[in-house]
């Protein structure tokens, strides 16, 4: 465990840029690893942030940027969780205490931020893929530029690494892959490469083999010490058969190396320094543990992979007091899920490598048999639920919202095209605060509404999303997505008896004659608190207001008669989404008012046109005009 | 080569469905194989379609009928060009020369035509996720159906092939994978899976070594035939040890059995009885050739997969006489990028895995360092394409619109976010005809409109592609979307002299003033002719209609001036698109005008919202309402 009452960091604190890293004395490398992990922990606990996967790479972050000409050379990190070391090194040590906030640093390597981020990482597995486009770019430019893509086995899961991989022999280029193997996603990793790549090496198999030759061999008395010189030509000659032809990489032309122990920082120079300037394709298989050098993250990298604030002396975690406030959305998918489950005994769960964070982990704990981690792997995760509706199963399948766009197609042509009972929970739906623009789940909406088949809704709180889990599982409904967001729901008394809801059918909450506010998802909750405010503030200043609320339920199919009333009666007609303003439900609206030649002034809300930064929920939905004070102004503006 | 002279099919003629062929004579066999080419050479001649595949898998076909009990147990075909020997066991002979027509057999396998159609198979790669949910559904159900995915090598470097086969140890299944080798995808298989696969064998190499290692040690004397029985000891030790530990699939707990030769039925039957019943997942590897058992298409598969029309015995192919008529889009794309390649340095060409079908062969084949065809992986094709930008290449990505789904999030996280310099050109964008449902590019526009930063647009004629490319390889265009349909264009002298247009511009084709036709592409064309024959036919009636129409290049940035003009100044508005009517060109008018307070009425013409089916192109635009007299009488009815 790292001395963590020793806070002074002589070494780092000479070091600004991997330039003054690579002035270092080899020797003291482990001395500056050790130092960056003390920093990584005292700034973690007190802003949070992803903590256990920087631990578990600290000394191969110092080795790369040592080896390395970086920002000349290219490190492309695929998944950005891993990347607070390599931050501290190259020039951002002093705004570390902004990570992840409104306007400080980002939350993952960003090319925008920093000339040693090279490429967007906030999505896994395109590490490869990208930087083989880098490396074929420089060898088609005659750059001699380096280029180094690290991959975690978690990430090696994903169809678009492996994508990458194949493509890799196909075409001229030096790049080396790094594939970070600590048997972790988030969670623990699953499928059949982790079996792979545990059994794998290079020098291993073979040396086992050849030891088994030469024991028998002996055993037998057919060989003597003489014979050595021979045996060592014709091991050779064996060797070279099981490596071209059995090691998937060498099988696929990358030149494979390790595995080694990736906190052994002197032992990754070195096996850096030697295969740097090799020519052609080639991975180094190193061994790491999530959370090394910190013993709670060590011992629990699931909870630690963002623990929040914590203790750093105690490793004791700053947990909120739950008791008194409504639960996340996450918690009462997962509970209603098992509750649904006990009585729908087709209902199975999948998750692409998500269990904790979806939740889908309190059904997995209860019904192992009939829950599904099937990795990094979102478009698998729908096929194989297509498969298993075919067959008669009911497939909850809960993938973020943002994540669900690996999935596109799947869901287009594995699931809506033969209308297969497929429930589809999008999980961080909207914008969903510090992870900032790559996990922002802004486009779903507009992305699904198109496609033909689809129920599309979003819950205004717990009670609802209830009452959306219980109508999605009846019999026949076809492919059901339910989008809600992250964070906390409305209701400490959540858990209500369910209910079903009549697909397609929005209700009214509150009457009213000058404007509508039409309102999909929790966001109307923050729409009735502006519309009291609205009708207040008129109150006060002696004007007459009348605002009617709609919680539309649905955006697929969308209310018609609902949309029939309010169109014919209301002059003035908002819209609020936490989705992309072009093609969601001010667009469905304004499409159903073209088609029945209503003309009411449609006001739509929604995540504007640009990519939204990071900082928490409210700041940004503040920007972009989602929160009460804007929507007064609109209500106020509009009758 | 078949015999084509020999017409009669004695024993296809008494099988009407697999329960008829289980009651063949095994030693029969081969000879309903030699049926099944023959009608399939005969039938094929006359009603195109997919050739070469289906011809390649004529004994597997067999096999797996004869062994499975179909339906009971499932097929799941991935891709369905293979699958008309299939549909010709399966009781669709009589009705095989509707296939691919209108109101005629689905152009791929569809649970909807046939209960032994398990799985729709349009896009590539989802079999082995589907049957694993198939079989995983029949596992918690205790049901003793058996399940196999039948995979090519080209789907096979899917990424969603990868991530089927990483999940397919982790959970209980009994399933069987068939990988059908044949070094093809519709072009030539490419990447490192195909030198991996080259050398898999599981008996062999061991083999190999065995040989090698008996050979040395008996020529160094150490070894004597008494001596047999020990070696063959030691033998199957290390051959354990080798396949356990180094073949990908038994790697990944998947029993791996080949590889066979496909087109010796019996062995195929034989092998399949020997696995049916084992426990756990298996693949079975198997060599074919595409286009096996006529000659033509065995010399070149790639012309043969799709041939068109063609003479059964002399295998001389209809070709039309192309001198007099406007070339396809795709040529017109293939000859410009190499003229713009050309000239400017930094463009490269990229493919999954149709040089062919989208014309990139042309640049390829003058410039092979600067074309890519990365195989089926949409994905990593944008992503790689991503990469290049990155590092100051200039790639043109082209992709079927409707495989581009499964990029949908590399073009947002791997391009746009950075606001990278990728030219996607999506060719079979619209209803694309015959290939129905899964092949039509409806929802490009829609989902595309909502990424901040793209540039969208579709040209009207070949020309404007050319302007439209020349346009969008300009410095700093940021990701730049190109659309435009399947088959001919409208110019005979296409190779007009390139201009750059301004983009989010549009133009006025046709001044008038009761209504204005707003197009997006080619469908303009068609539009052209619907508004002269609707002033024709106002004529007639001496009634006044003047009708304007506007070419709007761009969907996004949309050309707002254009569109303050047209809501000022016009009452009605007809928007005419070849993509969904939900999200795409008609919902951007609205939201302008809406967002604008202007009022007009706006009618939106596109697809509608339900999945359309096969028929050649113009029926499948008069059914939807995108052909000249509907928008004829659409005009008529507005003004």
């Amino acid at each position: 465990m790292t001395e963590v009452n020793d806070t002074t960091t002589p070494l780092l604190d000479k070091i600004n840029l991997p330039d003054d890293l690579r002035k270092v004395d080899e020797k003291l490398l482990p001395q500056v690893c050790n130092e960056l992990r003390l920093v990584l922990i005292q700034e973690l606990s007190n802003n949070p942030g992803h903590f256990a996967s920087s631990l578990g790479v600290v000394e191969l972050t110092v080795a790369l940027h040592y080896v390395f000409n970086t920002p000349e050379d290219r490190i492309v990190w695929d998944v950005g969780h891993q990347a607070y070391a390599h931050k501290l090194l190259t020039g951002r040590r002093e705004q570390f205490h902004t990570n992840r906030k409104l306007g400080g640093l980002h939350p993952f390597p960003t090319p925008a931020e920093s000339p040693y981020d090279t490429f967007t990482c906030g999505h896994a597995s395109n590490s490869i893929s990208a930087a083989l486009g880098m490396a074929v770019a420089d060898s088609l430019s005659e750059s001699k530029r380096k280029v180094v893509a690290v991959i975690g086995d978690g990430s090696m899961s994903g169809g678009l690494a492996f994508e990458g991989l194949n493509n890799t022999s196909s075409t001229p280029n030096d790049m080396l892959i790094v594939l970070n193997d600590n048997n972790m996603s988030i969670d623990r990793s699953v499928g059949g490469l982790k079996h792979y790549l545990h059994h794998l090496h290079t020098g291993q198999t073979y040396n086992n083999l050849r030891n088994r030759t030469a024991q028998r061999l002996m055993q037998w008395g057919w060989i003597t010490e003489e014979r050595r010189k021979q045996i060592i030509s014709f091991n050779n000659a064996m060797k070279s058969l099981l490596n071209n032809q059995h090691n998937i990489f060498e099988g696929m032309n990358i030149r494979y190396f390790g595995p080694y122990d990736g906190h052994n920082v002197t032992e990754l120079v070195r096996a850096l320094r030697n295969i740097k300037d090799m020519k052609g394709p080639k991975i180094l298989h190193i061994h790491t543990k999530k959370g090394k050098g910190y013993e709670p993250a060590e011992q629990n990298a699931t909870i630690w992979h963002a623990p929040g604030k914590f203790n750093p002396e105690t490793g004791e975690r700053v947990e909120e007091n739950d008791s008194t406030r409504p639960p996340r959305y996450q918690d009462v998918f997962g509970h209603t899920l098992l509750e649904l489950a006990h009585a729908n005994p087709h209902i199975v769960g999948i998750t692409p490598a998500m269990p904790t964070g979806c939740s889908l982990n309190i059904m997995m704990q209860e019904m192992p048999e009939r829950t599904f981690d099937v990795g990094i792997a979102e478009g698998h995760a729908v096929t194989f639920a297509g498969g298993l509706a075919k067959e008669g199963m009911l497939p909850f399948c809960n993938i973020y919202s943002a994540f669900a766009q690996r999935a596109y197609d799947n869901i287009i042509h594995d699931v809506a095209l033969e209308h297969l009972n497929v429930v589809f929970c999008f999980d961080r739906a909207g914008l969903v605060g510090e992870d900032g623009a790559t996990h922002h789940g802004a486009f779903d909406l507009a992305a699904l509404r198109p496609i033909p088949g689809l129920t599309i809704c979003s819950p205004l709180d717990d009670h609802e999303l209830r009452h959306m889990m219980f109508t999605a599982q009846q019999p026949h409904q076809g492919p059901f997505v339910i989008r809600y967001p992250r964070g906390r729901a409305e209701h400490t008394d959540w858990q209500c008896e369910m209910k079903t809801l009549e697909v397609g059918r929005g209700r009214c909450l509150k009457e009213g004659s000058d404007v509508a506010v039409l309102t999909l998802g929790p966001l109307g909750n923050m729409a009735a608190r502006a519309i009291r405010k609205a009708e207040a503030r008129a109150e006060a200043e002696r004007k007459s207001l009348s605002v009617a609320h709609y919680d539309m339920r649905f955006l697929k199919p969308i209310d018609e008669e609902l949309l029939h009333l309010v169109g014919s009666t209301f002059r003035h007609i908002i819209t609020i989404e936490d989705g992309a303003r072009k093609g969601g439900l001010g667009s469905a609206v304004l499409e159903f008012m073209a088609d029945n030649r209503l003309t009411p002034h449609v006001t739509r809300l929604g995540i504007p046109d640009n990519f939204v930064e990071h900082g928490t929920v409210a700041e940004l939905h503040h920007i972009v005009g989602l929160d009460e004070n804007h929507v007064v102004e609109c209500i106020m503006q509009n009758p």
